[in-house]
């Protein structure tokens, strides 16, 4: 393709996705295709000779579209959003176009650097703590794939400190609520922690730091050794928060190193009055949170800070003869290879700092507590309804909510809304209680879409 | 921003890249911006109030330019391509307009079908098993983020298996030549092996499979527990190629894991011809190669197949409430969350379908085949040359070579090579002794690129 063809193709593909802006609020949200349906109309192999650009464009709307469940939808209140905006799908068109490395400083300085700094801002608009700063230090922060994998690499870099320190890793224990996200529980046994503890909830489904010291104590004297817990600032299920200063306590007394999941609702920390939910994060060794989550920035951009950088640069650092540079050899650069698995990466920051560019700090704060007041408003139009109830606290902008006549008639609700094809949830559960979870969150959510869906609520209920 | 609002700006951007598509050849390859220059153009904060997005187009080419060292010029021959095309970055845009989420089938079934169809169709054009292919089995293909990822997880599962029938993790051991990429030693450590052993090479630099038997045998001897090798089909030093059928018959006969690396080379498998050097592979546990490096895919596109998926999900799988659904329940489907470490994942396959498509299994066997046409001619010129000499065979379309006259003249060299703006090389070492890599395979790459690296080669010789 010719740069004059790039063009042409370019504007068709602009035009399609703007397009598919306009028009995905009519799509039914949730494809209905079935299981090998999409596969039974691919051909049986690759063409041998070149197809015209036209037919992509034509199969997107009759293969690809009808394959595809619209998480950019207004009535998306499933799973957590995964909101995308426009300056960060523009911003991706950039970073495929430059299709520059950032793995090190030398193969494309800008990469890393308005990474580091970019990740800079946000410690300030998170609150969290100058030491997070790469311009500050010891710590910093690095761009992931997600935040399975941060957690997964903290596991990581926590089992190396605690085996250098002669530990063997057939000892070693992960910590976290039975409430964590699956990520503790996959990175700690990716990891190869043989024992992971996930402890006791309150009743609001967060980690009892009771729990924790409890299980700490048996486990060293079972010769045990405790190696790092995952407080979460917002559980999937119900946006639960742990007690982040009480296991900040216990993490330094017992020598832990302290993850703070923040995966989802670190957004929300751009609003000052809803940072209590994270004191003593000031205290932790590392926190992720999820820009592509609530914070209009598209799929993959996980953030992932450490008190630290060193250790986490030992445990990953190698370096081949073909990646020697004067500038790493220098000292003065960051070299992001040093700080995740995968040795390449794309330049993701770029649709980050783009995103806190187009909306601003102040403009985000606005979407964001947008969110949270209509979450917050439905959560009380479900304490007013008599035949509703929630099962949690209303957190963040997530509302987890149940029929009062139990599980049968939860789920009949949960179908009753997804029957609306310009709605969905997701339906959840809590050991056996079924209960209907509500994000909001998706960029293009809007006063009338929670209306909207308070009306499928009551029209079921 | 308005969908109006993103088709203005997004024809603006269209412009820009296929501007950039235009003047990349013109601009010098390699970024000579100092440590911190880009940092020291960027405002302290982020700013509170929405920027224009003129702003952020202008700061593209004021500060990101700059930074940037140019990947797509066609005079890149340094590390190894990454090479995107046009159909591959207008698919990124599409996927991140789409912001869809792959992570199960239900999530968008569009997404894991045509991931798992097209990489049914490249087992196929790289001549791999069938038992490789999902819609086959027991193996199959997903995509990954890097080939380091996909090389950590092969570990890891080994790693599981081994523990699963007994082993101690402490006693496990994994192999690769002294040549294998820093990934093999990387992934390994990273899922918890304390026993790397990178093995003896032959003077082609591809592993000696007696250094392998006999360091297999010598560990078992000693009470460790052999556990995964992996094999370079293209090392990235200098493309040696590991003995693949004589690993294999190792692997099996002691019972290990056996993984070939094939990132960059495995494209060239597309050519018939290129096969040989992959004969044994269709015994391997596992195979990864990446689109991403030289099949005109952008980064990240990384590809891995297991010869069984089992293993692979029974490491990974972990399934919370709010994931549950009745296709999974069904076992009718793929659901790739279970198939690395991440959980949420993009529609990557959109733009390996549209490569396949757009260019056609001819027309991408014709691009590969040029390249090596061209290493293999810059080979036969250096063998000719009195003052350079070669220091591996031509490898598929990587050439390395070095001075007469030792060390000093051969950086000497290297550095005159890229003094030009419009060449990059990559200055690389074996041991002690220097050497010049060229990887040829950049996607805009021609014979007047390598006549114009053949001129700036001689007249600094």
């Amino acid at each position: 393709m010719t740069p004059e063809e790039f063009r042409r193709h370019g504007h068709d593909v602009v035009e399609w996705v703007a397009a598919y802006m306009e028009r995905v609020r009519e799509l039914p949200i949730v494809s209905t295709v079935n299981p090998g349906e999409i596969r039974a109309r691919l051909p049986d192999a690759a063409p041998e000779e070149p197809e015209p650009f036209a037919a992509l464009l034509r199969d997107l709307d009759e293969i690809v579209l009808p394959g595809i469940t619209h998480w950019q939808a207004p009535g998306w209140f499933a799973y957590f959003p995964a909101n995308a905006s426009g300056p960060s799908i523009l911003a991706e068109l950039v970073a495929a176009g430059l299709g520059a490395q950032g793995m090190l400083w030398a193969t494309s300085p800008a990469v890393t650097e308005i990474e580091a700094h970019v990740l800079d801002w946000l410690v300030d608009l998170l609150g969290l703590p100058q030491h997070f700063k790469t311009a500050v230090g010891p710590g910093g922060g690095v761009i992931q794939t997600s935040a399975s994998d941060s957690t997964h690499l903290v596991h990581v870099v926590a089992r190396d400190r605690a085996v250098g320190d002669g530990a063997s890793i057939e000892h070693l224990v992960a910590y976290g609520s039975w409430q964590a996200h699956s990520s503790v529980e996959r990175g700690a046994r990716v990891a190869g922690f043989s024992h992971v503890r996930l402890l006791d909830a309150d009743d609001a489904l967060a980690l009892r730091a009771g729990a924790l010291r409890d299980a700490v104590e048996q486990d060293r004297a079972a010769g045990l050794v405790p190696t790092i817990v995952t407080s979460a600032v917002g559980t999937t299920a119900t946006g639960a928060v742990d007690p982040v200063a009480a296991v900040a306590e216990i993490a330094g007394k017992y020598g832990l190193w302290h993850h703070v999941d923040a995966a989802w609702a670190g957004s929300a920390m751009l609003c000052e009055e809803q940072r209590a939910h994270q004191a003593g994060a000031e205290r932790a060794d590392s926190y992720t949170f999820n820009p592509h989550k609530w914070l209009f920035t598209n799929f993959d951009c996980n953030v992932l800070w450490v008190a630290d950088r060193a250790p986490l640069i030992t445990s990953l650092s190698i370096l081949p003869p073909y990646l020697r540079n004067a500038a790493s050899e220098s000292g003065e650069v960051i070299d992001y290879r040093d700080w995740h698995v995968p040795l390449g990466r794309r330049f993701r920051a770029l649709k980050l700092w783009w995103v806190l560019r187009s909306y601003g700090a102040g403009g985000l704060r606005r979407h964001v507590r947008e969110h949270i007041a209509l979450a917050a408003e439905l959560g009380r139009r479900l304490d007013e309804h008599p035949r509703l109830e929630r099962v949690a606290p209303v957190s963040f902008a997530l509302v987890c909510f149940r029929h009062a006549d139990g599980n049968p008639a939860t789920e009949a609700l949960a179908a009753a809304i997804n029957a609306h094809p310009d709605l969905y949830v997701t339906p959840s559960a809590i050991g056996d209680m079924r209960f209907v979870r509500v994000a909001v969150g998706q960029t293009q959510t809007t006063a009338e879409d929670v209306e909207r869906l308070w009306k499928a609520i009551t029209d079921a209920a």
